[in-house]
């Protein structure tokens, strides 16, 4: 069975500039597609802000194992409603990979709980992604190390919190360091950082890292996954209990009673 | 310098519910502020929903290194604002110690991105309060275990993030576990969630309990803390990198322009 | 293909114990075999301490994925150089499950780096492992708690490391609780720590145990192991530096020389 | 009260090497006392390898708080019983900063349970260290980053378990990158390795340097230590459980009989 993955592109920057519709002339989404799709085990669709619910109807997500995000100059515009839902899903089991500047995603802030903050610059400067991790299961099939000769510089400190694991680590031409690749984990749902991909270099053309998004979407994939509702808070009747006691001392709930939330 | 402790409390049950009032005649607010302060080295004031801001002005925010939180009835009735205000100063480095109940409300569960949902049961069951971490900090002075005879079960699973630490796991009487002490860090902000404390029974008079929220209070300050903007993403110019480079490829942004959020 | 699991046994009380006997006639690693082996997608072999170099020969561990631990009365008497051989393989990607009084093993004890240690007591009461990680593949297929109804407790402090993820949580009728279900990383190598199983009880027919004994081997199998040494400190010669430099300063080392460790 | 550190210096570069001994005419172990001591608050003494138990008495270790351990040449000289007396220490709430070629030192890697290898190139490149986690004890008063003009390059991987804490990352000259500031915990010891300080370059003189040096120490000191025994395996009489057990079942071990280890 092959991993669902949709990959949901903010398709903004595509249309509005020519550098960018230049080296994505289908969007950003469509290549991402091309190179999460390239070794045949895992089947794509794509979703962008635009469309209807941004392209992330409930149907849509119950029918993804692993959502790719990238987008950039419109992290404002996504519904409140539509971050709600993917969260969910997320702690449903839904595998999230944030892309590049997806670092200031409503979802992506949302779910670490933190600014998400960076230093930058745009200088169009070497970047040297180092493997720190070699038998994580992202980092399967890498080099030592791999170049993208053009890239946007992310600096440290970068304000998320304390990964799960750290895979990558960038060396960067004008002096900067940033933990390019980061694992994160929230309820069922495992979530990847990946800070490569500014629009305007032809980034996802990249052969490694087009490994590094391929075997992020199959560490993703959680076939542990649950449909039952994360936020569910469920009252065990004192008859029910696993060892048998008894009910005594003053209380607030009626039996049967819904908790308060 | 004494840590300056903020004790918010919902204050809603101790004026409907006459058991609560009963045990708690000035506000679960003002037991814990007791409890906080009565070794001397923390100062205490108190906070409640009621009031203008729910008390939690800039000002009060800003002269406070420990923020303690207990609610359970009404968390839907706190200003969004309000929450986004103690969430920026958490990320500045304010502690925050979330009480029971408290693991419902807003402002944990922005912080931990996950629903922080529980089993439970209220049935004035033995809860045994186990030390899995002794040096910690937050156990200085506590025996191995102690005992609440009288405490609302609260159940794994607990969906919050895997912790910085566990301190603290109970047993109850009924069969279940939790993990009734956990840490956490978001920005420069110590976090601790406690799970004692239902509004019927008299936990916050028990001795070691006390010891739990003063250690806690006294982990949780940060005197590394910052007032800098915690989402500042600052742009560094390529004429100002750490190491000589030249612009190249092409770029988004002009020169000294904000960047996308 | 088939992962490869090997068995390791102690197999001394099987042979001096008449209660162990009547329950493992054929050793406990035979039957913990039979329950990792049961659906067929792991091969599985077993190994003893009375076997030359404990069974566990440099061609044996290179055919092994996971290795299974249970020793209890001898650990004293496992080879340190073997120890330093399973060690070695576990840097290289092999996993380790390290089942019951396995927690003061050689190889746990120096894998984990702290002494291990925890509370016991011999009475056949009741657990109930409690699952507080419902979407780990570990916890695959399993309810939401199961019992065993005589096993020897183990409480808390267990002193380890704090764990990369806690799978399971123990509640015991004499009023301990104690985390169950462990997991950790060395190396490349995926290790889980899983403590029912004491010798007098018949743990290792239950069924919900079996499920767990063959979840961590599927989990601990890492297909992004090595053969590389892993102890290897590599010199990067100036004039293979990925940036060009020039060599400046005083050195210890001439071109060409070993490090010194 | 002062925290009472011990500098451990391996002290024989400084013996042997004239570029060393130029640099460090009094031993590399009394710079870096002067600059741990150099605010009043820390107490420091050293200690070297050629000392009668390489300085180390169990009577020194009693009194110290905090250890420091810079080695290189002689590793292997390192009794082992010193090891397991520091070890032991640690565990019990000492804290210990390894340094520099400290990561292949017994006791470090004896504490990580991993090979704690690296790529290094001894060049006399630049060295800019990274604050990434500035609300960290450890980086306070420190700019958001500093550099070091000659530094032997270590490189990743980095082989140690997935840190507490990272708190610096360092940026090379000739291309790597560094995780070159990590916390670790062991039993109530609290570990932090700092990569600066090759022998043949003046890193110890550094302010920044002793800035990390000073807040590393204040970070370790555990007063929550303790001097129990942390390999002790308490058994609990069945009489003596908190909830009233019946004994039942078989059972290996008489009434008040050790447990096997």
């Amino acid at each position: 069975m092959k991993v669902r993955a949709t990959i949901w592109g903010e398709n903004v920057h595509e249309t509005t500039n020519q550098i960018v519709l230049d080296i994505y002339p289908e969007g950003m989404h469509s290549q991402i597609a091309k190179m999460v799709g390239a070794e045949g085990d895992i089947e794509t669709r794509t979703a962008t802000l635009q469309q209807e619910e941004h392209g992330l109807s409930e149907e849509v997500l119950k029918n993804t194992d692993v959502l790719l995000w990238w987008g950039h100059a419109a992290h404002g515009d996504v519904h409140d409603e539509i971050v709600e839902r993917v969260m969910k899903r997320v702690w449903q089991g839904m595998g999230l990979i944030v892309l590049h500047s997806g670092h200031f995603s409503k979802i992506f802030k949302r779910l670490m709980g933190t600014p998400c903050a960076l230093k930058w610059r745009e200088a169009g400067e070497r970047e040297r992604i180092w493997v720190v991790n070699p038998s994580h299961p992202i980092a399967k099939g890498l080099p030592e190390f791999f170049e993208l000769e053009n890239e946007e510089m992310y600096g440290e400190p970068f304000s998320v919190p304390e990964p799960m694991e750290t895979v990558f680590i960038s060396w960067f031409q004008g002096g900067e360091v940033f933990r390019s690749g980061l694992t994160f984990k929230r309820g069922a749902g495992k979530i990847f950082y990946f800070q490569p991909g500014h629009e305007t270099y032809p980034t996802y053309y990249d052969e490694n890292v087009g490994t590094v998004l391929r075997n992020s979407v199959r560490w993703a994939y959680n076939e542990n996954a649950t449909f039952a509702d994360p936020s569910d808070a469920p009252n065990v009747p004192t008859d029910e209990a696993a060892e048998k006691i008894e009910e005594r001392g003053p209380k607030l709930h009626k039996d049967g009673e819904a908790g308060l939330r």
